[in-house]
């Protein structure tokens, strides 16, 4: 499991975001958002995700540089001005990888190398 | 790119290791190692493998527990007293795995899950 760093989700980052991506009452204007059915301002959920990938790009290097696909998204609370928000990443599935292990001198001479395999 | 810290190969840990798992005079004691193909104290190579998978299993969340297998080693230069090792571990070929990203209040209530799926 891979747990990124908190980041707090200002009225400010929500009013802007949706301004730019997802301008919906409910994530615009508290007076505006009272008649949706949120009742309140909350986060647009795109603006989650986006936040929630750049969150997990970090801690997780095989996600980094974007080479994957999300198969699927699932809202279950609201995100509201003023929350701090973390990511876990799990690996659900692995599958076999290769991999070197070249052991070096501080200095930079390598010193050894393996080549191996991961089991799943 | 995973890299390891680094650590020292003191000539006590390299005569301890030897002693215990590979008493050949070139491990064990310098006036002794004149005679050998080396010409000098150097540290068994079991003794750089085992450190290195430790130092590798560290920074790699995907081989610590030990599952995998190695596959080939090879020494490229002699192990001396005072050396200071570090590894390098390199994905050669991946595999997709899935993944999930569960984004959470810092608080512990979970507000988004998605279900990923790397490419390579």
């Amino acid at each position: 499991m891979m747990i990124s760093r908190a980041v707090t989700l200002t009225r400010e980052r929500i009013v802007a975001y949706a301004g730019h991506f997802d301008p919906q009452p409910q994530h615009l204007d508290e007076a505006a958002a009272v008649s949706t059915g949120f009742g309140e301002l909350v986060a647009s959920g795109w603006q989650t995700v986006s936040l929630s990938l750049r969150l997990a790009e970090e801690v997780c290097p095989a996600l980094a540089g974007g080479r994957y696909r999300i198969d699927s998204v699932k809202w279950q609370r609201p995100v509201r001005p003023g929350d701090t928000l973390l990511v876990e990443v799990e690996v659900l599935q692995a599958a076999p990888f290769r991999f070197q292990i070249a052991t070096r001198h501080a200095e930079g001479e390598t010193v050894q190398t393996m080549i191996g395999t991961t089991q799943t």
